[in-house]
This record gives structure tokens, C-alpha cells and sequence, in this order.
């Protein structure tokens, strides 16, 4: 094996993330030791006996001697936790995120960084409709893009650490990108947060129409609601604090859903079968260059309701 | 092998569904003969390639010796169908469709259906994104809902045609349910009809951003947006059908839908954390019920991320 990119890493925040970071870097050798703090006791008891690492019991030891720090908490306990571990943070470390947001995260690590610590913010496009420390797997970033958004024109040692880091990601089996923060954000609200928004809204109109059982909702679930309630099943915190911290991209994005969906909308009502099947071929179009971008599998059925395989 | 539960059935359209049809009837033994007929003369060339049953080439000797006549056309054709079959019907044969929407195909199969005819629809809670004949497989129907809508007090010999039809759907492994075709329309609209609209939307949407590349919508699809580029892939013919056809029932649930997105662009912009907490957590307890109702698995990522699965 290779020499570790890190020789220690600092993973704050056990879930989904954290804990898939701290089995994927062992597993690789990204790093040859990995420090492990969650501020929930069971978490940490939890991650202990999984084996994920070096568990600390405060924010000090996780990150005193840390060659790179990784803040995997929710967007909105970015900023309280960069503020307690700035006096530990090691000279010339690096500190990143791995949050789904990125000028709130970008303006909350640099309220409170030193000026001797290299601020990285990131987002890892991975992840699953489970949470919690047990939920992670090792191959979670396995041909899974990685996003960094660095600090512009910033010097040598700067973009040497740049370097280290999309390494670190690139050795997890991530592919490495950088883009401007508020890009980024933009970039994310139509791929990841309206659609989150939107699966989270049409399983709460399901659960409240009063013409029909939950029973019945949950039952003929199969003929395309499922999928949706598949993404709604995603950590609430998480998807909080994604759209309290993106708003402006959200809110501008959901303006134009919904001005396309009242256009549908019309069409219905007036028997436009026209406009209905022209923009039905133009979905299908994008379905067809995600598959050849290699992004998805062209499997039936999304590869999962065929009896002989789930059974 | 138990004795078929029909001589001979007609498979008019083969699609998905009806190619899916011919593959279970033949495999389970259902029908002793499978006869099948598309109005696309290539379509019926590939049906005889692929071997799916006797391929007719006309209307009348696909089902003037059939017990059962499955019309598997999308519902806009429904009706002109049946009035090209309706002098060919064999007396005391059944007719049945698997069309989305049940109150329309029942109007317009009424129309021009004989009297010595059992007309009972159906309605499969079962298909893939793909289409065409090539698309169908034998297991589609397994463990799946088959919703049948008969019409209420039609007598003995009519009651005696329906257990009959169920007894056919459950040899192809579906669980057959008897709903009234109101209801059925009502809860399909939320359940399967709106999913698929807003799935469409979302692509369309996304297809729309000026400020954000087509490429990029693509390679950062992972995020969410993939899962609705997966529905929007459906059949846009059969879709548009749907829509037109259940319009009441969608306009409705539609307009649901959109007051309560409108409430979460509320809390959204009012930076209302606690709203959009209730309302997530929410949602996540219709997932749980989902999984429990034994209508999904709980396999970590849609079962489909993990690369170890899909390389």
C-alpha cells in the first residue's frame, strides 16, 4: 500500500458521512490513524464498538494533532463547531466540510478559522436515505463525484493543500472537482435540493388527503410514489439546514418549478395532449444522457422490484 | 401443471405489459394459447422474433377464438379499439384492459361492447420506465397489486367471468383486489398519476436552468434529481393518457400539492427551521410504513449506488 496521504485525520460528526469517511480511509490507507468525536454519547459509544477508529470524548483530543479535520455535522452546527475547535486546530492542517451547501459553510469556517489552518470546504455527492454511525459503508465515495470549493488566489501552500486533499478523496474512489461556492449552490439546488423538497412535500400531501386511507397510499405505493418516499426518508436535520442555509438558489429554483408545473397544469385542464407529450420527450431525453454520462444504470425497473431478486 | 384457467387469450398492444402478459401466461401455463396483435407492423415482427405467442395480423383473428381479450394499448386508444373488436367477440368471452385510469376505460369500452361480452377492467400496479416488446419480462406481475374494477350487479355468469379474471392474474403472481373504479382513479391519482407529473416537471425544469449547464445537471444527477429522471423516462404516450383522462382526480391532487409546497416556500423564506423539521419527520414516517407493508426494501441506497453492485 502507498504511504498514507494523511497521517492522521480528525472526523467530526458520526453518521452516515463520518462514519462511511472513517471505514473508507482505514480501508484505503488515506490515513494512518482516524480520530473519531460525535457530540452525542451513544454515537460515540456506538462508533466505538463498530470499530471506526480512534473514538475521542471531547473536541480537543479529536483534532489536536489532526494533519486534516472533517466536519460531518449538519450545515447549521457548521459554524458552532469551528468556533470551539479553532484554538486546538494544528498549524498548516486542513480543515474542510462536507456539507450540501456551500457559501453558508464557507462563511461559518472562516468567521472563526485561524489564520494559520488551510479552509477547504467540500461536499461529497453520496449518500443514502439512511442516517446514523451504522448506516456507513466503506465504498460510499466510490466513483461518487467530490466537490471542493477553494478559497481563490490564496498562495503556494494553499493550493499545495488543495492538492492533498482532493488526493485524500481521490484514494476514497471519489472524482475531484472544483467549483466556485456560490455555483456550487446553484448547481445543487436544482440536483439534490428540489428535489429533496419536493419529495418531502408530495409524501405530506399523500399522508393528508382525506379521500384516501394511508392504508391504500401505502399499499398501491408501487406505481411511482415509492421512489418518492425513498428520498423523503433522508435525515430531516440534515435537509433543514440545506434550505435554511441555500435559500436564495432554492426559493429561485422552486419559482421556476412551479411556474413549469402550472403550465402542465393548464395543459391537463384544457386537454393539451400536445404540450403534454412534447415536454413527456424532452424528460426523456435527459434520462437518456444521465445513462450515457454513466451515471445510472439502464436497469428495468430500477433494478429492484423484479420479485426474483428481492425475495 | 393445473389445467390453463383460459384456452386461448388475445393480447391486443405489445408493449410492456402486454409483452409481459404473453411471457407469464406461457410460463405459469395461464392460457394454453397466447395469441397477440399490435396495430405497428414492426412491432408484431419483433413479437414473432422474440417468440411471445401466435402473432395475428389483423384484429379479427386475434380474439374471434379467444376466452379473454387483454387490451394493453394506452387508454387513449382504448375506445377505438374496442369498436374495431367488438363484432369479432366470442359469446360469454371476457374482455378486460390494464389501462391507469378505470373510469374512462370503462366508459369507453361500454360504448361499443356486446351484450353477451363480460366486460370487467383491470389495472396492473406494475410496469418499468422501459416500453415496447422487448421491454416485458415474466415476473413483472409477481407480488404486484392487480386492481379489477367490475361493474356492480351484473349477475351470476358475470360474477362467476370475474373470479375467473382473478384466478387468471393470480397465476401470473399478482394479488388481485376488487375496487370501484371512482376510488380507483382517486387513489391512483396520488399514488402513481401525480409522481410521475411532477417527476416530468422536475426534468423539464432542470433541462431549463440558464444558469446551469445541461452537463452539469447530469454529472451531479446523483444528488436526488436521478430518481425523477428515472419516472420521467416512462412511456410519454401512455402518460399523456393518463392525464387527460383522470383529469378531475389530478387537478385535485395537483392543486394539494401545490398549496402545500407553497407553505414549505414559506417556511423557507421566513427561515422557519421548526415547520420544515415537522414536516420532514413527517414524511419519513410514511417511508417507514411503506417498508413495513412489506411494498420495499429497506436496502441501503435504492440497492443501486453502491459500485461493488453496478461495476
Amino acid at each position: 500500500m502507498s504511504p498514507a496521504t494523511f497521517d492522521e485525520i480528525a472526523i467530526i460528526g458520526i453518521g452516515l458521512i463520518g462514519s462511511s469517511l472513517a471505514r473508507a480511509a482505514r480501508e484505503t490507507g488515506a490515513a494512518t490513524k482516524v480520530s473519531l468525536y460525535d457530540a452525542n454519547e451513544e454515537v460515540r459509544s456506538t462508533a466505538s464498538r463498530l470499530g471506526l477508529g480512534h473514538v475521542c470524548d471531547d473536541l480537543k483530543s479529536v483534532c489536536q494533532s489532526a494533519d486534516c479535520v472533517l466536519l460531518c455535522v449538519p450545515v447549521g452546527a457548521i459554524e458552532a463547531t469551528m468556533q470551539e475547535i479553532a484554538p486546538y486546530l494544528k498549524p498548516a492542517s486542513i480543515i474542510t466540510d462536507v456539507g450540501s451547501v456551500k457559501e453558508s459553510a464557507l462563511t461559518a469556517m472562516q468567521a472563526h478559522c485561524p489564520a494559520h489552518v488551510h479552509l477547504i470546504p467540500g461536499h461529497p455527492i453520496a449518500g443514502t436515505e439512511k442516517s446514523g454511525p451504522e448506516a456507513g459503508f466503506a465504498s460510499l465515495f466510490r466513483g461518487a463525484w467530490h466537490i471542493l470549493t477553494p478559497i481563490p488566489k490564496q498562495g503556494e501552500a494553499y493550493n499545495g493543500a488543495v492538492d492533498r486533499l482532493a488526493a485524500f478523496w481521490e484514494r476514497l474512489g471519489a472524482r475531484v472537482e472544483i467549483m466556485d461556492a456560490a455555483r456550487h449552490d446553484r448547481v445543487l439546488a436544482i440536483t439534490s435540493h428540489l428535489p429533496h423538497l419536493i419529495a418531502y412535500n408530495i409524501v405530506s400531501t399523500a399522508y393528508d388527503m382525506e379521500s384516501v386511507g394511508e392504508g391504500e397510499v401505502v399499499k398501491y405505493s408501487a406505481g411511482g410514489f415509492r421512489d418518492f418516499t425513498r428520498i423523503a426518508a433522508s435525515d430531516p436535520t440534515m435537509w433543514r439546514d440545506v434550505f435554511l442555509n441555500n435559500k436564495d438558489a432554492v426559493l429561485e429554483t422552486l419559482g421556476r418549478f412551479s411556474e413549469d408545473l402550472a403550465a402542465l397544469q393548464r395543459a391537463i385542464r384544457w386537454g393539451d395532449g400536445d404540450t403534454l407529450m412534447r415536454e413527456f420527450e424532452r424528460a426523456r431525453g435527459i434520462r437518456k444522457a444521465i445513462i450515457e454520462a454513466g451515471q445510472d444504470t439502464d436497469e428495468t425497473n430500477f433494478g429492484r422490484n423484479t420479485p426474483d431478486k428481492n425475495d
